[in-house]
Formats: structure tokens, sequence, C-alpha cells
């Protein structure tokens, strides 16, 4: 492979020809021969923000000159679009402030801005990765800014969209649904029945209360740590630059982002992001409830319960019509199963800074991100590959609803409680339905038991 | 043991003859022989309280008559001041919803009130506990009922003072500490000086926003599922008796509880605990930054970094003075873990409802409450026995930051780059002090190294 | 209180009169107020024996008059059998290395052995807690070993035949279902048949291989620290201690014991309970499995899958016979939650050791021990009041595998593929069963679908 | 793009004229749009050795012919060798039990072998992807052997090496440094000394024992599902066929594999890898303390332990001569965190098997081989980039040794109890060192404490 010398305080380096990353960023492919996981394309967009709006401050406050920020401006826009993603070729398990994938963005930032100037890549002029494009930024700040900035879009953009389409159409089906009495369970019994509108209606507000706690999540994650430089004192930066730069990543993102008001916190602690994990969790955890149940409800076709019926999106079996696998409930318990174990290694990860800084800050992103992005991608496939298909089993309702034992409580008033009791026991033991034995043991008529059964009159608070 | 005879529907029970509790508890004590893990005081507190709005609410809408209501309302106060606790004899390991733990709160509380009208234990007369005492309940909605408010009050009453007696004794000493200026550490490496103050301010500034976090969860656990009854639906409850019996554990309790707007979710998840859970987390994990910082600031005597004194509570060595254990960080940071391995229980328990109901709310109860205590009890011990006795180790603090070689930075715009590179490199390789270096290279007088290596001058923005 | 006053290298503490613990014990009560978590009974047997095995061994190795050890002997029997439990009033989160509960034990067994000998309580003589009682010990390597020799006891007491009770009730359920041919279940969907004691056998070679891998575990915890005192040197200690120790405690226990290879790791490291707790969460992994395949298949009564009954421990419901709610199933999966999240607990405990010593012991002991117990009480729990009772219901089993679409497979080699597709999509499409739409068809009689359609071949490899 | 037109039961599906994959693979890659997580490498060389292996058996047992066999075992081949791995683009999140990942093996395979004999892509012929390639096998059993066969190479033949390479390096270390005394530090305190050699053994012996640990989990993974087909009934397998197709896998691969003794838990519980994940976290857990120790000890260079020195592998600061970050460290822990994580992920997805099947496979298999990578990485990146260069420094811990008071135990024999501690007293008030002190209180000659003071006598068990 042809390559470029590129120097560094530490000597020769010799980087790919074509290259647009230097010397800092080989280095760490040298040193760094772990795994294959890299920060995912938001996490880029997140920097090339930092640095776009960095240089836009720095110019501001007259930093760096403003033909130098424009430059870098135009080459950072390139970054956040996507253009260079294969310019960022580090792992995650580098540097744990994340230096080395700082490095790289600055590095690429100049030789896009250097190379447009008609210089050679590597020449570092007039655009500096160091000196201009991180000007005013420590890794420790910018690094965990730019998570951040990329969590947020993230959860805007993908995340929240997604469950609310989800909850959208669960909320369609729960009205539709409305009037469909059926059995309930509860300890996998049999029980009081309700309708299975209202069975949906409990998943639509998991979702709304889970749109919620995203919210709040939000809260912290909108505080950046930018402007704290290398240990949170500011050291090298501008007094109004840690306030202006959040002003300008608010204005480039159309999201609240401030300044967070104490920088040693804001680099030594990572507490937003694990808080947000948590939000991320909760969503998972009611996620896990709402395709445990379609799958079960769905389970069949002849010897499950099957009082929904599922879209078919491959084949089951060529031979048995009806074996459609809950598959988009398999694919959305298994992320969930991922998004809980990506909260505890973020809960690890978040426990363990010291003094001045948190060195597990590219292994938070990386579960944060990722957990962000199966979620929203999940919630997306189940909702339209399941959730908007999912139509009632009417005779398999019908049948357990009137074949359950359960009903008899509503002849209590009519035929007294022991009576009712020993229907129950009776239907029980000789397998028959309550009616048939209501009616044998002369207890009621087939018209007193129809109009005085009504199961549609269980499914709400029914006291005086 | 002398016993009564009980009776249920399964047939008779052996109970020990003074016991407050029934057949029910009793059963669960043969069935359940699985550990020692008993619901906490808070928990029993809870159940009380929910059986005393319960009967109030019910004897408003006249669902009992007032007489018994006082009654249930006077037993069920003894067992919420904690008179009765030996009478909940329970483990956790038992039915999933808790119904055991429900029936022995109302079968004491019933005995309580039927003893006091002059009637024997087990009499059920007047007070039954089915009839009245669970009136209009299902275990499905009481017990985690229950749970919100006993997790509720644990956070109000135990948890956020505790973490605001920790927050103000470390702004306090944040504010003592202002002046201290220290050497700063990234990636456990000397890095550019900060003030001892600012650095507390970082802990002050995660236990100020964990107090948001612990707000945020809370508005979850204020949203009460009572009313949901068996399935969600309400089914034998008066349609009022939902809201009116949340206004009234609100009025019990001076908490803002509310009747949860979906009864589905309110019986079938228990998500609000989940994310709460996720809030405990976040703290814990800021604790564990600042209980590690401490231990490690205070480690020593000679052979450690020693920048702080934490009192000494207890023997270390009879011989060597100095060896101060750290042992509140290390009661706190064994916390910490076990919060976060409550976490992963909860989470998991969380995600596993089927259809109407969760059934792993004991494990769920158990777990949140024992680290809302465990954290609570935690900060308090590591407030009084350590943070309030922090005091800074001048002599080091001072050694260090002149010891070290980040300072050169100051000496740039004097002696230039190069120069005060070389006085770095130079001290590092001969172990001399920057000052000597500077002044046997003759690049500047002491006088002129004390007038600009002022580290007090690079612990704030500094660009203009 | 009535109170003796107690001194130590910080001066006076007072200590309840009648206790027999000391001046350190009292010092962690007032110094550790957090929670009300002990360690278990079983711990406090293992530290009794530890220092049984030392006296023995240091009055051999002449480093104490044998008659003080013998008393000392005789006092720590008396604490290993239980008689003085209410003596160790210590919480867990105290001291990370165990300190003060070491202390505790040397403290009780020396005023123990001192009022035998007509002293009173605190005189330490002829006894010293610490001269005598914790001669050649470090509680740095005392305490893990109780740990280990807890640990071991427990496992090999509680749970491995706990486990083999249970492995054995399913086996003979395996044996007694042999013959009933019941349809399969894969992705929750009706599948190719199988027998139910083919499915139980699943469950047997689950816990099989759960036995196998406790051995594994136990191999790692019967390395034993001792002997490595402070920091893993042996200070202090003779040199044949550490292995003469543990040679000792293999003869008082049965299992066998032996020193520990390396003790600086034995000090600094708790990979062997990190690993013990390892096949815990395996076994629970399993358990899960089984009790959740138990509560499914027994779900019902008329509106589940029904296929087995389980005993009925409890009143369900005092109107609905049948409702038998899966109780034990509920309380083995919550044990399942919790081993899950100490698991948790004990990675980032065992994760935090540094240098010479892991300062998170008592968490450690505490979560592993209680693993142990849960499991292996939930075990004889699920083993006796569930297990054994359970029973097939046929007449369910029939109707589900009569009824599945499954089997038309069968019909391939005698009326073409074609035709057997057609066959089951009829079935499906209109609620008949295969039979019917077969003979309906035209394509076989009755008695040849009776002789052809046996699922009873098709439970085993066929293909020839 | 240009396609071609495939069919299946469901109708026609464009696949992309060029692609190895059929309509199975294309209609996985719509429905399930969900993050860019691939299974790994390793896990399609595990797949394609299950296909030869069965076409292997298959023709040894005449259920295909010979020749098909061979074109099938040449495509195998191919596809294990990574040719073709771009041909695998499904994600992890589909169904749950892999189904689509193997249909798209066996049409890889297929389309490979087919092409060769001159038919076009999709032809189907004469090699068929279900009837030929996964001929006697279902995903069921084929995909859970390919994950064991995978997770048994890697750990063989990446993990073991690795964590042997770093034990030999440390061995080597520890046997360097065998003489070199240096202060023990527990609770993070001074404490008794030990020597630098025996401080690194105890990291050896950690990873002595991690490779005990992952033989144990290995015996597990080596027992095979394949034959299970289905069900676990064998049903459409030849008798013989699971303990052949085990025999030919052994054979292929080097291992000793053989026929899982029973085949309904081989497909319905993923146990083995979660003992397997079990050992991985115990190994992350010793490497942990071991990468946290290292960076502990170099932390500095002037504010920190500084007693060993690490290599410099990339620029800290172009300014400060010793800020080297511990970058490999950093690397490690943030590993370790991962492989925490995912056993948490592994956890939960290993709990939720039903019935006749786990449908969490992909998810285990991405979580179990990502962490058996990461660990084998990281551990031949720790070694080569740290662990190698890590050098003694002489002055620092000389300085640490002679300056700690701890070494005051040694003049107990001399001077008396009392006498020792006043020394060590007044040095510690005063800041001097216990030689200074002994000299001026006239306890010692500097000759006489010479003479006792050695530490170097303080570093194995001495009490004779």
């Amino acid at each position: 492979m042809a390559v470029r010398i590129e120097h560094d305080t530490m000597g020769d380096v010799e980087v790919p020809e074509q290259a647009l990353w230097g010397a800092q960023t080989q280095r760490s492919l040298q040193n760094f021969k772990i795994g294959q996981e890299h920060l995912p394309r938001i996490m880029i967009r997140g920097m090339g923000l930092v640095k776009k709006a960095a240089a836009l401050t720095n110019a501001s406050l007259n930093q760096i000159p403003s033909e130098l920020a424009e430059h870098i401006v135009g080459a950072a826009e390139e970054v956040i679009d996507g253009k260079w993603d294969e310019q960022f070729p580090l792992v995650v398990w580098q540097t744990g402030s994340g230096t080395q994938s700082n490095m790289n963005c600055n590095e690429v930032i100049a030789n896009i801005a250097n190379q447009k100037l008609g210089n050679p890549l590597g020449s570092q002029n007039p655009i500096h990765p160091n000196d201009h494009v991180n000007r005013a930024q420590s890794t420790n700040d910018s690094f965990p800014t730019a998570i951040h900035v990329a969590a947020s879009l993230h959860i805007n953009e993908l995340l929240i969209p997604a469950v609310k389409a989800l909850r959208n159409t669960l909320a369609k089906k729960s009205e539709v649904f409305n009037n469909i009495v059926k059995i309930g369970r509860t300890h996998l019994q049999d029980a009081t029945p309700l309708t299975l509108g209202q069975e949906f209606s409990g998943y639509v507000s998991q979702l709304d209360h889970a749109l919620v706690r995203l919210d709040q999540a939000l809260l912290g994650l909108y505080e950046l740590p930018l402007g704290g430089t290398a240990v949170g004192t500011g050291l090298n930066a501008h007094p109004d630059y840690a306030e202006q730069s959040a002003a300008q990543l608010a204005k480039l993102t159309g999201l609240p982002f401030v300044t967070a008001p104490n920088k040693f916190e804001a680099l030594a602690g990572r507490d937003a992001a694990v808080f947000a994990s948590g939000a991320l969790k909760t969503l998972a955890v009611s996620l896990n409830k709402i395709a445990n149940d379609v799958r079960w409800l769905a389970s069949g076709p002849r010897c499950g319960f099957g009082e929904i019926r599922i879209p078919e999106n491959e084949p089951g079996s060529s031979i048995m019509p009806g074996k459609v696998n809950p598959t988009q409930s398999e694919a959305m318990t298994m992320v969930v199963a991922q998004v809980l174990g990506n909260d505890t290694t973020i809960n690890v990860a978040g426990a363990s800074g010291n003094f001045e800084l948190n060195v597990f800050m590219p292994v938070i992103a990386f579960n944060l991100l990722q957990s962000i992005r199966l979620l929203g991608d999940a919630c997306h496939s189940f909702n339209d590959n399941c959730a908007v298909g999912i139509e009632p089993n009417h005779d398999k309702i019908e049948h357990f609803l009137h074949n359950s034992l359960m009903l008899v409580t509503a002849l209590n008033p009519v035929i007294g409680y022991e009576n009712a009791a020993k229907v129950a026991k009776t239907a029980y033991k000789e397998g028959k339905t309550l009616k048939q034995v209501a009616v044998e043991l002369n207890l009621v008529t087939e018209e007193q038991f129809d109009q005085v059964v009504r199961p549609e009159n269980m499914v709400s608070p029914n006291v005086k």
C-alpha cells in the first residue's frame, strides 16, 4: 500500500497515501487491534457538529480568523453529512477519553479543508488539526459533548418517532378492539373478562409513559461539557466560549442545548448517559411485555391461545398453514436483551470515573447509541411488520370467553353464591360449560342465563 | 406450640394460638420455606396505608358501614405505626402477586379490630378480612399500590434528605476549599491544576442532578393502581373508588398521589419501579465516583496521594498511625454494587409480566425498597462519619502541585515553547523541579519563575 | 441499657453489659447504621470453623499453648453450632475486608472462653481476641477463607441435594410420562410431536449439567487464602501454617480444602466466588426454563395450554375451581431474578480489587451465600410443593395433538405432498380436523387415516 | 439494481441479480431493518462447518448421493474459508432461532455449487438448499450447533493463546521483579511489604485459574445439538446421524465434539453458552484487576504512585514528558465493561426459552462470540503494547518503601512494642522517617536500624 510519512512528537508514522486521517489515527490503528466495533454514524455526525460549532464560536470570539473558520465549517459539514464515514476507521477499544477518535475528526477536517485549498494531505496548513480544528477544546470536553449531541439527536430523530408510531398503531387497535370482550388472565390463569381494546390500551399507556421518560432523560443530555477543556477549569478557552458554543449547537440542531452548569462533573461523570440508559431499559422492559403478549396471544394455530392473528411475513412451514412464527416479537425481545446488557455495561463504565475524567467514554457512547438505534429500529420494524396487521381471532376469543368458568360470578345475585359455586365445580369436573350445567341443574333457563351472564357488563367498575 | 384451627376453602389450618394472622398466611409459611428475606417495615406501612385509605373511601361511598370502617382504620393505624411488624412473617419468595402478604395484612387488621371488639382471633366477625378489609380491592391492585406508596415515602422521607445532607456537606467543603489549588488528574496522570473546591463542586453537581432525577422518577410512582381490582377493569369497585382512594392516600401521606390513568398498565407493568431503579442506579454511580475519589485522595499515609485526610473512626493499625482505612467509602461502594445488582433484578422482573398481571411484585418491592434504604442510610453514614470531617492535607497538595511538570505551560509566553519543553524534559529526566531546571538553565530567575508560574491563574477560562 | 466500658487504641467504648462482643464490634455498630442485612448463619459457621482450625494448627505448631487452644476450640464449636448467632449484630455494609465481622468473631470466642474460665466479659484474659483467637491470621486471609468454607458447605449440604431431589423427581416423571405423545411447540407455535417424558427429560438433563458445573465451581472454592495474612506474604505466620490449617479445615468439614497455590491472588481477587456465581446463574437460567414451562403447560383451566395439572397448595379462587395459580413457579422465577441480580453485584464487586486486597468481601459473601440458599430452598420448595404432584391432563394433550395440523406430514407418502397440503389448508380455513377433511375429500378412509397418522411414530429418528 | 426473481411458498421475491443468497435471505433483509450488527466471521465459519459435516454424514448414511455431497462440501469449504462473507448480509435481530441465517447459508452453498455445475443462480438444481444442504437438519439443531462450534474454535484458537501469552509475559516479569521489595497496599493504605514479583505472581495465578475455567466451560460447548432436528426427537434424521455428524465435526476441527446426551435440552436450553459466558466474565473480572493495578502503579509521573513504567505508545502531551496515558488499560477495562454487559444479555436470553426451543439464539451467539473476540484481542493488545514493556521505577519503589511507617513492626523485638509505636507516631506527626526518629530518640543507632529494619525479611512467613 502506498503511504505518506507523517510526523508527530514521537516520530514518523506511515499513513495510507490517500487517507484523510493522520498520524494519531494511524497510531491508534496500530496499537488497538481489538475487535471490529466502530463508533456509529450518528457519533461521527455529533463530532462534526461539535467541530462546526467550535469553529463558529472561535471565530465570533476572535480566536481564529473567520476565513479559517469558514473552511473548517465547510469540511465539518461534509463530515456531518456522512460523506467521509470511511475515514473514521478506529475501534471503540482505544483511549478511554476517545482522544484518538477526536484527533481522527480533527485530522480529517483539516485535511479536507487544506486539500480544497490546494495543499497536500498532511500539510496541516493553513488549517492545523490541533491549533484550529480542536481550538479551545480538549478531547475531555469535546468528545462527551459529541456523545450528548449524538444521543439527543438520535432519540429525537429516530427513537421518539418510532415509539410514537408504534404507540399510535396500538392506540388505533385499542379503539377498534374496544368492544371485543375476552377472557382476562392473571398468573397465566383464567380471570375475569376485559376487552381486547382495554388490553391494548395498557400497551399504549406504557409507551406514553416511555415518551415522558425519554423527555426527562433528554434534559440531562442537553447539558454540554464543552468549554471545560482538559480538567473542567476551562483553561485555554475564552470565558464566553462555553455558553456561546452550546448556543451554537442549539441553533445548529434545533435542540435546546445549554452549557453544563458544572464542568467538573461534566467531564468526570457521565451520569446523564447512565440515566438515559435507565430510560431506555425501562422502554425495553415495556416493549418486552408488549412483544411477549403479542406472541403468546398469537400462539397456535391450533394448540395455543390464538386470540389474535399476526401478519405472516416469511414462510413458516410449507405444509402447515397457520404456523406463523412471531418473528418480529423475537427480534424485539432479542433487542430488549441487548439493551438490558448495554445498560449493565453503561452502569459499570459510568461508575468508574476517577478525579477529573471518566475514561470509559467510547464504550458508553457505543452502547448508549446502539441501544437507541436498536430500540428505534425495532419499534419501526415491529410496527410495520407486525402491529399494524394484528387482527382479532373472534372465534377463539368467543370460545375461551364462553368456556371460562370465571363468568359464574355473574350468577351470584340470581341463584346465590352456593349454587353458583356448585355450577362452576360441576362444569369443571364434568368438562361442561356453565350454561349447560346451570340449565341441567334447573337453576336457570337458557334465556335467563344469557340475560344474566353478560361478560360485557363485567369490564368496568360496576358497584353502586 | 398451642394452635387454633382456622378454615378456608381448602380445609382446616393450624395457626399459632396467639397469631394475628390467619389461614392464608399460615399456608404460605408452610408452602414457601425459601430463604429469610422479608418485606421491610416501610412496605408494611405502605400496605397499612392502603387498607386505611380503602376503608375510608369505602365508607364514604357507602360500601361498608362507617362503624366497621372506623375499626379497620384504627387497626390499620397500628399496623402503619409498626406495632405489629412481627405479625408479618412471610418471605419475599411467595405468590408473585404478593397475594399472601396482602391477605396477611387483611387478616392481621381484621383480628386486631375484632379482638378489640371482644371477639376471638379468627372470628372474622364483625370485620371480615376479605369482605371488609380487602373491600373493593384485589391483591393485584392493592399490592402494587402499596409498593408505590412505600417507595414514594421512602424516597421522600429517607433518601432525598440523606442525599441533601451529603450534598450540603460537600457544598460547604467546596466553598471552604475554594482557594486550595491542586494538581488535576486525567487518565490517573498529572494534568493541569484546579482547586480542591472545584473538584468537590463536581460532586455537589452530581448530587444536585440526582435530586432532579429522583423527582422525575417519583412522578411515575405517584400514579396508583388502586381501583383496577383483579384485571384492571375495576370490577367490583365503585366508579369513584379509584380516584377517591388515591386522593385519600395523598391526604394521608402529604404526597401528590393520583389514580393511574390506565389501570391495565398499572397492574400488568411495573415500569415506574423499573424507571425509579434507573434513577437509583444513576445515583449509585455518582456516589461511587465520589466515594472512590475520596479514598484515593486519602490514600497513604506515606505511599499514596494523601491530598485529603478523612476521619479515623475505628482502629486501623495499633502500631501504624495514619493508617486510616477508608471504611465509609468501602461501605458506600459495596452498597453501590448491591444497588447495581438490584437494578438487574428489577429489570428482569419488570420485563416478565404477562397479560393482565406482573407476578414478580414481591421481588421488585424487596429490591427497590432495599436500594432506597441502603442508598439513604449510606449517604447519611458517609456524610456523618466521613464527609463532614474531610480536611485538606496542605503539605501534600503543595508538594504535588509544585512538583508537577504540567505547570511548565505557564512559561510558554516567557521563554518560548521550545525552551519550556526542554525544561520539562530535563526536570523529568533528572528528577528535578521545573524551577530548579529553569533557573539552572538560566532561562528565568527564581523570582521570575515564581511570578509567572502561578497555578492559581490556571484554574479558570483564561483566554481573551 | 446497662453497659460496660471497653478500651481499644482509640479510647473507651460503651458495650452492652451482657454482650459477648467487644469494642471493635461496638464501634462498627455505631459507625455503620446502614440497612439491616447481616451475614447469614452459614457465614458465622464458616468463621467459627476458621477460628477452630487456626487454633488447632497454632497449637500443633507451638504458636499458642495447647490449653488456650482447647478453650478457643470449645468456644468456636459453640459459634459453629449456632449457639451465639445473636452475638453477631453487624451489617454487611462495613469495612470492605470484613475486618469488623472477623473481630466480632474473635471477641465473641474470647469472651465465651474467658467467661467459662471465670473471667469477666472484656477481660481478654487468658484468651486475647487478637493475640490468640486471631493468631497467625489477618482479616485479609481469614475472612475470605470463611467465605470459601461457607460457600462450599452451603453448596454441598443444601444446594446439591436440593438440585438432586428435583432432578430425581423430574426423572421419575419423565419415565412415567414416557409414552404420552403430545404436540411440540417451537416459537410458541405448534410443531411436530414428542412425548411428555421427552420434554421432561430435557429438564433432567439441564439439572444434570448444573450438578457438573457446581462441582467445577467448587474446585476454586476449595482453595483457601488462609496463611497469606495481611498482604499475601504470610508475614507473622509459620511456614507450615497455610498448608496445615487448610488440611485441618478439610478434616473438620470432610471437604477437600487445600491451601491456595498463590496467596497474593487469594487475597486480592475473589475470582472463585465470581465463577461460582457464574455456575449459580446458569442453574438459575435452567430453573427459569423449567418453572416457566411448568406454569405455561398448566395454564388454564379452560383458556390456556392445560396439558399438565399442578398441585393446588392454597386457595386460588373460592368460586372458580381449577384456578390453580402456579405459585411455586412464581416463587422460583423471582428467586431466579434475584440470583441474576446478585451475579451482577458479585461481578462488580469482584472486578474492584486493588493491589493486595479486594475490599468488597462482605457484599460478595452476602450475595453468593444468598444465591446458594435461595436456589437450594427454592428447589426443595418447587420439588415438594409442585414437581412431585405434576400430572398429565390426558384430555387436553389428546385434544391438542389430534387437533394439530402438523400431523399432516404423515400423510405425505400415502396421498402425496400436494394433497396433504390441501388437507391442511382446508382444515385450517374451515376449522376442521385433518381427519374430517381427509375423509371428506375422499383421500383416505377413517381407518386408513388412523393407521397412517400415528404421532407415536414421529417421536424418534425415523429415517433409514 | 438488477434483480432476479425467486419464488418461495409465499410468492415472488426480487433478489439482487448477482447475490448468492435467495428468497428467504431477501425476505429477512426486508422485514428486519434493525441496526447493523451481523453475526461475525467465526459464526459463518461455524455454519459452514456444520453444513460440511452434515453433507459428509448424509452421504455416508446414504441420505444424499455422494456426488451431490461432494459439491456441497466444496462450496461449504469456501464459506468456511471466508471467501463469501459478504454474502451473509443479515442482522442479528431476526427470527430468534436463526432460521434466516441458516437458510442464508443453505442458499449460498447451493448457489455456489450449482453455479460451478453450470446452472444459474436460484436454480436450486441439482443442489437444493433445503433438500440437500439442510438435509436431516432443522435450524433448531444446526444453528445452535454452529454456535457451539464457533465458540469452541474461537476460545481455542484466539482466546486461550492470548491469555497464555499475557500470562507468560506476566510470569516472566514476576520472575525478573522477584527481588524488588516494595510497599504493600490494602484498603489503598500502606501495608507491610512484598516484592513486585509477588504482586505480579498474583496476576499470573488469576490467569492460570482462568485457563482452567475456560477448559471447564468448553466441556459443555463440545456437546452438539445436531441430530435433534425440529423439536429434539430427531424426526427426519437417521438414527446414526447425530453421533456420526458430531464425530465428523470433531474430525474437521480437531476438537473433541460429541453429540449432546439429551437433544431436548440441546434445543430448548443454551445453558452451555450461559456458563461459558460465566467463565468469560470471570476472566474479565481478573483482567480488570490486572489492568487497574497496572495503571494505578504507573500513575504520575510526579503526582501518583509511579512504581512502574509502561510503554509510551502514542503522544500523551507534547510539552509534558512522562505523561504516559495508560491507554491499553483503558481499552482493556472498556472491554471488561462490555463483557459484563454481554453476560447480562446472555443471562436474560438464556433464561427465556419456552417448550422445545430457545428463540434468543442470534443474540446469544453475537454476544458470546463478541466477548471471546474482545477478550482475546484485548489480551494480545495489552500484552504486546503494555505488559511486555513494564519496567520497575526503582526510585519510587525505594522511596515509598523506606518512607513507609509500616516497617516499624520490625523494631518490636528490639525496642519493644511501646517504643516502636512511639517512633511511628512521632514520625507521622513530624513528617519524618522512622530511622530519623528512632535515632533521634536514641532507641537505636543508624547501623542497628539498617540491620533490623530489612523489608526483604518481611516478605515471607517468618514465624518459627
